[in-house]
């Protein structure tokens, strides 16, 4: 079976939206789903770039078209108490590793909590609560996140991610193919169903393009 | 009639897609049409953002992205000679101030001579030949780019939208709201119709949601 990987951070509500999505979207294209929790602003620090909420009429328009997206989509959605958050330990907690066979239940359970409810999925009581609701041991949750292996594992998927060229979340890995957003199924569905393939003497050509005028960066000046 | 205005860069395939949907959306939701050619870089500049074409694998995904969405949407596209390019004169010929009763043909034929056919329209020459063969006099154009008033008038649009927060192009704004990107039209069609109102109480709740984590700015450490 095809290996499909998907990279997220807690922080992006595009992630919380693609989450609802593809745990259909796997079983109905017969692909094997390998999750990733990454830290989105070690990629922002690695790309030099701004998250949304970084830059106040974007997190304003973004706000907003969220509500749109949720309403139109019959999604519930809250807001986590504080944004953004430090979502370290909710990210740790749902690493294979730490939560195992509750992977996916926990994830669901942990942006709905955030995304759906409005909790404050940055604080480890509040994950570790949700952990024991779906049947997990909480307080061992609390200890295991803090080993060092697990510290590892987070900064090892967010190095990976970088190394493959992962720039932002949600982001989808399928036969080495980047799909970032939450407009991308369509897009990958035909890829995987081989109903759409890149051209890619097409492809090469654009690619390849010449620049002709590149911004000064403001350490050259 | 209500007013919607358009700001756009040449730069932008998205601007391209979405020009090719907002000649028909207008007269289909009886608003009219305000078009702002202004300076992707400088908002850029402004708001310390980089650009997708200054991330290496955003820029693979996106021109790949491009091709699903035109080849997904019967459009051409070829992509511009040269990316990124010097889009002043194109966008400077593009103000009413100069092509006048024939702005929006102007518009639809550089996107297209640029996006559609993968002409150079970063050059004077290009952009005057194509001004020529809908009916303008492209020696005139040449020269009233040229002037300062021209060049100030591209300035002053880019400037308002700054001021209006606009932080990327294709930027619908409508009713004094941002709605970025090329795949707002369902929300915005919404929103002009009254089907769709944001809830202001809501919003007013999660925007003022308290931040619990700053990354820390390079300048600061």
């Amino acid at each position: 079976m095809q290996k499909l990987e998907f990279y997220f951070d807690y922080l992006s509500p595009y992630a919380y939206f693609s989450w609802k999505k593809i745990e259909e979207f796997c079983p109905n294209h017969n692909v094997d789903l390998t999750i990733k929790p990454v830290v989105f602003g070690k990629l922002l620090d690695h790309w030099g770039q701004l998250g949304p909420a970084e830059i106040p009429p974007k997190r304003e328009w973004l706000f907003k078209y969220c509500l749109f997206y949720a309403s139109s989509n019959n999604l519930p959605l809250s807001f986590p108490k504080y944004h953004p958050f430090n979502s370290l330990s909710a990210l740790r907690a749902s690493l294979k590793m730490v939560s195992g066979e509750h992977q996916e239940k926990l994830i669901s359970a942990l942006f709905h909590a955030g995304w759906g409810e409005g909790k404050d999925i940055g604080n480890i009581e509040v994950v570790s609560n949700i952990a024991l609701k779906i049947g997990l041991d909480g307080n061992a949750i609390k200890k295991t996140i803090d080993s060092k292996d697990v510290k590892e594992a987070l900064k090892n998927n967010t190095d990976e991610a970088i190394s493959k060229g992962v720039f932002g979340v949600p982001t989808i890995i399928f036969d080495n193919e980047l799909f970032w957003g939450n407009d991308q199924f369509e897009y990958l569905s035909n890829v995987i169903k081989g109903t759409y393939k890149t051209n890619d003497a097409i492809y090469q050509d654009i690619i390849n393009r010449p620049r002709a005028i590149d911004r000064v960066k403001k350490n050259d000046s």
